[in-house]
């Protein structure tokens, strides 16, 4: 019956499925559906508007010691020089739900960054174009409108005189990317570091169950110790002041900053890299005032509120340091879990 | 013979008609089809994708002299404490086309925030529900959602006293509003207060066409004197600096700041109010260390590599003079327009 009828009207229906096709292709193709589309949506006012008034009541917008059961929206931001595939494989592993996660990128125009771009697009296609269930909410690549200094070997990147102007670089490639792609339902930003290739699948329920404007993991390295696997610390961001470091801060210009690690300028800060202790508590917290952005979990207000990665001197710090300070004039204090590790890629 | 198919399958061709209906509907509910839909729509890949990947190559936003004829969009942002009829006659004056404006406006949660949302709200809706040609490419309204100090009258809004607080609120409202509406596509920002009632209708083409990352005119307020109609300077917080004002800051504590304007903390800056010529070129230049924010045009890239409102003190400045600051340690020299002139309320 509801054959007979289909083939007697095969004009008309024809052409309203295909109008309907259009219809859904517009809709589709729209591309504020992907990041826009809301497990709380917003209220819209007029719903036959072409371009509605969109109220979004930041108040209401959480951050709970249970985002999942609260349905808020993670933003998970990447600044990436070079895809790692174990990098891309333990994002797959985390086990917050996708349709509640957001991926950022920023990639630098360098021949580098273009590799890296292509790799970065072919394994986003894949997730994305795969089953429903698995896809994030949605996907934003962008790519960094100003140079970088050259990418340099290990040993070159990381000698004091080239920090600097790496580290300014960096902070604006974050200040870039996160408030560009912040939007008005995003709960939490999670900045996890193109080389951090392995993290428990709990990640972001773990850090955000603290319940802390800012927190941020110990970063460590696996490798291999006469023929046996070890660890090591990797990222010495993560810190408490010492009164020596202040008192050098004292004495600097406006413009020096202090980087924390090498020998030629020792701070006598307590890092949180050392204050490990195996087999102790993961969830034991301690204050800092320096934190790293390797892996770092902040409630997206305190980045709404205005605190940024400095690119230039603050306080005599820069970028993920000098956003622990940013936060602390704004009223938030940072805090570590010294014996809840994440791995940075050993090359 | 249409109408003849048509009456034959009724049934099917209602089915089609509801679920395309249904898809429009969804479609135009859509909170981000006003907001992110575009007249240089990003690369979307996969068209068949729920949640498409987006990519937006940051370094073909532009900002140019002639935003108009590049069709650059404009996001134009307003703290609004109070509705002022005048402040909503003055924007829907402005000659920039209204498909490349967004607006912005976050209102704080006291009870004169309450009654400016109602009128702002009817005021929106009767723009965006009439001509199409007349809407505005999206507007969003925010709520606050940390606590403003109570609105005090004119006399001690202005209270050296009560200034930082004032200030670091509005400061924070300001980060609020930036960073949760600037998007992808955004190429400037206009600043512009709730209290401003008259500007030329050009403002926006007319600060672009100088090419400067932070442009600010001349804030004056009209009076009237002797029966007379008078204008006069009106915002002091655009200036030049000055040795003693350096010299204070030396002295100061971390937390202090200066402000401008009072007697009892007089700073021999020179001032942009007192620097208008009257007859002379409205298109005279000036660089500036403070700006005001009354009325101010960014490009949205400063605004991205973080330049931000500092609501604590920052080289012992706050707010929109912190941010004149915080452009220029980002590289990013302010400059003011002294004999281009916007209008202050009277009240």
């Amino acid at each position: 019956m509801a054959a007979r009828s289909l083939r007697r009207s095969n004009p008309i229906t024809l052409f309203l499925a295909l109008i309907l096709f259009l219809g859904f292709l517009i809709f589709l193709l729209s591309p504020g559906s992907g990041s826009a589309s809301s497990s709380s949506p917003p209220k819209v006012q007029k719903p036959g508007l072409r371009r509605p008034v969109t109220h979004y009541k930041m108040n209401n917008v959480n951050t709970t010691k249970d985002p999942v059961g609260n349905r808020e929206r993670v933003l998970i931001l990447t600044p990436l020089a070079r895809f790692y595939p174990e990098y891309w494989a333990n994002l797959l592993k985390l086990s917050f739900p996708r349709e509640l996660v957001e991926l950022g990128f920023i990639v630098p125009k360098t021949r580098e960054g273009n590799a890296a771009l292509k790799q970065l697009e072919d394994a986003v296609r894949k997730v994305q174009s795969g089953p429903k269930k698995g896809r994030f909410h949605g996907v934003t690549i962008m790519r960094q409108d100003f140079d970088t200094p050259t990418p340099q070997n290990e040993k070159d990147r990381h000698a004091l005189a080239a920090q600097k102007l790496r580290r300014a670089a960096m902070a604006r490639a974050r200040n870039s990317l996160v408030f560009t792609t912040i939007g008005t339902e995003t709960s939490w930003v999670l900045w996890l570091d193109s080389d951090i290739v392995e993290t428990p699948a709990t990640l972001i329920q773990d850090l955000a169950a603290h319940d802390k404007a800012v927190i941020v993991p110990n970063c460590f390295q696996r490798y291999v110790e006469n023929g046996a696997p070890a660890i090591r610390p990797y990222d010495f961001n993560s810190w408490h002041d010492s009164p020596k470091a202040l008192e050098m801060a004292a004495k600097m210009g406006n413009d020096d900053v202090i980087f924390e690690g090498y020998r030629e300028m020792a701070t006598y800060r307590t890092l949180m890299a050392y204050e490990r202790v195996e087999g102790a508590d993961p969830n034991a917290e301690t204050p800092l005032e320096g934190v790293g952005g390797t892996a770092l979990l902040v409630k997206a207000e305190v980045h709404r509120d205005g605190a940024m990665f400095p690119p230039f001197a603050f306080y005599n710090l820069i970028e993920t340091e000098g956003f622990a300070k940013m936060a602390r004039r704004l009223g938030y204090q940072p805090y570590g879990l010294p014996n809840y590790l994440v791995y940075h890629y050993n090359e």
